[in-house]
């Protein structure tokens, strides 16, 4: 058990950036608002997910729409633990601790902002070890966990609960459209799992992974080393390519930002062309000859390349010299039950196979 | 205080059915789950709005979406049932009666299903007098009630709890989006009013109303007398024109069925064309130079010329040899207030001045 401060939400920001592989959304505003959260003498409590009692009642959290509306209509910061609220209202209990439902990108810290707000521990694990665009691709559906009653909160006061609801698809496909007419982002709150669901479910120690990742950047940085090798030492990835990127094509199809980044090599990788096909996260790897380098679920992440910055696909532009880093996906998004949800085919690549990067997720990770 | 048995239930689908103004759907499935519930020994249980206790906590039921899904997409009787149940459950109360939100068309009878389900009194009275298309269109919110917490529930099980919505549009906005996804019907359950409330803001007696015009109907048709003049007589409506439809325009616009629809006059009418403005429901009746004949919120009712069966805008065709009726609106729909909500400029037509038809809505009507 320890506690995020200030400081440790700077990292958590990095690291969660680079987790959500180009989605997600940006943390900037969540960190924002837990850090006024910590100033003003709330505490933030992680408990690793060995520590979690079997019979905890566990609540995921997080927000739901595009992250470009958040970033032009400013969340109210209460959104999610107002979906919590109804949810308890609804099932006439309380929850005893929370878990982020997503690790990467902006819903890194909506979990960290209801925990300061109801002083509720959080479990040091996701249902993702990532970003990923849709509610049904979280681990605690895939394996198992009903998707319903869940319950959505818009800015405005306005609240949401669906039931009843058999599988996480259709949850997706109700909560998006209501979404989108509550003015494209609510805060959600998701049927609440025993100690013991959470414990076969989650990927485990991904905010320590994240606060782990975000710390080498800022040392690195800070003492001149190379901060890209440092994410690789701690996220056991491998550096796919170093380039520039030349060109940026972007079309909303069905909802996601889809689209395909083309970049040329520089360095070492100088003779090579890479093309990254993009659907909100980045998807495939592959160099123009039609090598693939890296494919969903492994996290293919974008980052500046001379200070490991995470890049996510609504900036992506010409010009803008990056490092693409390829990180193995965690265990539980690699077998055949999640690669079904998870894997190439999911997102309409049905033509390319998973083949999974060398490595295991996180090996150099651990409490930063 | 009086039971509507299957006899009844002929009677009020036909009335219904007059009262729907050409929208609100077709009574026909609802009456048939009703009678189902009647031969099986439940009873359904009719009071006058002035028996209803002050502090009763009434509950406004209704079917939302296109009348034309239900038809396809057969109700599987306990929608309203388990939307009231949602809503009994986020509130943590139970409720005394229940209230018709709309009488005309199938909305009529989903009250009289929940009565038969629950045993819960129908009081006789409703938000409308007629049909409309929008949640914000009934009296209890024109005249001042909050449209949530309402609830929703889908033939498979599935429900939705909206809260903390301030106004109804917005609800009808957010339960549309939600209802679509659902497969374009649902079950609804409206916040609770209390006696007084209701007193003050439903429009009394046309339960009675409905089924006092079915009656009529019936009879004449028995007895060989006109089944036209005795709607007029018991609704206190006009006999506007007596024709055949020559022409149907219909577009879809914004998720209405809008149209236009010419007929050309017989008998003592044989010089005049009348165009009927349509969205979902008929909205204005005017002349082919112009004269304004009737115009919402007054029902204009258009129903086969020998029996008196009413014609739904779904089904109005060339060669239908009609009677359109006009039938003032209840006193409730006319104050200024109400006709902003429900007047021609809330449709669109800016342009057209609401001219009242004449006397008064229901004179001649009263318990079957």
């Amino acid at each position: 058990m320890w506690s995020i401060d200030s400081d440790a939400l700077e990292r958590l920001a990095i690291g969660a950036g680079i987790l959500g592989t180009g989605g997600g959304g940006n943390p900037y505003l969540g960190k924002v608002h837990a850090r006024e959260h910590v100033r003003r003498g709330a505490r933030i409590v992680v408990i690793g997910l060995a520590a979690v009692p079997d019979d905890a009642r566990v609540i995921s959290v997080g927000g739901m729409g595009s992250p470009t509306v958040g970033i032009e209509r400013l969340p109210q910061g209460d959104e999610c633990l107002r979906a919590v609220r109804a949810l308890e209202r609804h099932l006439g209990e309380s929850f005893t601790h929370l878990i982020p439902g997503e690790i990467g990108g902006a819903n890194a810290m909506e979990p960290l902002i209801v925990a300061a707000q109801t002083g509720l521990p959080v479990i040091d694990a996701d249902g993702m070890g990532r970003a990923f665009p849709e509610l049904q691709m979280d681990t605690f559906v895939i394996y198992g966990a009903r998707p319903t009653p869940a319950a959505f909160a818009d800015p405005f006061g306005q609240t949401m609960v669906l039931d009843g609801i058999a599988d996480a698809r259709t949850l997706e496909r109700y909560a998006r459209a209501a979404t989108i007419q509550m003015g494209g982002a609510a805060g959600g709150a998701f049927p609440p799992l025993t100690g013991t669901e959470v414990k076969h479910t989650a990927v485990p120690g991904t905010i320590s992974l994240a606060a782990a990742i975000g710390a080498a950047v800022l040392d690195a940085r800070s003492s001149l080393a190379d901060p890209i090798a440092a994410v690789l030492q701690v996220s056991g990835g491998v550096r796919l390519f170093t380039g520039k990127v030349v060109d940026v094509v972007r079309r909303m199809e069905g909802g996601f930002a889809r689209g395909v980044v083309t970049m040329v090599g520089t360095g070492d990788d100088a003779s090579i062309e890479l093309r990254l096909d993009v659907q909100n996260e980045n998807l495939i790897a592959r160099t123009g000859d039609g090598r693939v380098l890296a494919v969903v679920p492994d996290l293919i992440c974008v980052v500046d390349a001379e200070t490991a910055e995470p890049i996510t696909t609504e900036v992506l532009r010409y010009g803008l010299r990056v490092a693409v880093l390829g990180i193995p996906a965690p265990a539980l998004l690699k077998t055949p039950r999640a690669l079904a949800v998870v894997g190439p085919a999911a997102f309409g690549y049905g033509d390319v196979p998973y083949v999974p990067l060398s490595g295991a997720y996180g090996v150099g990770g651990g409490p930063a």
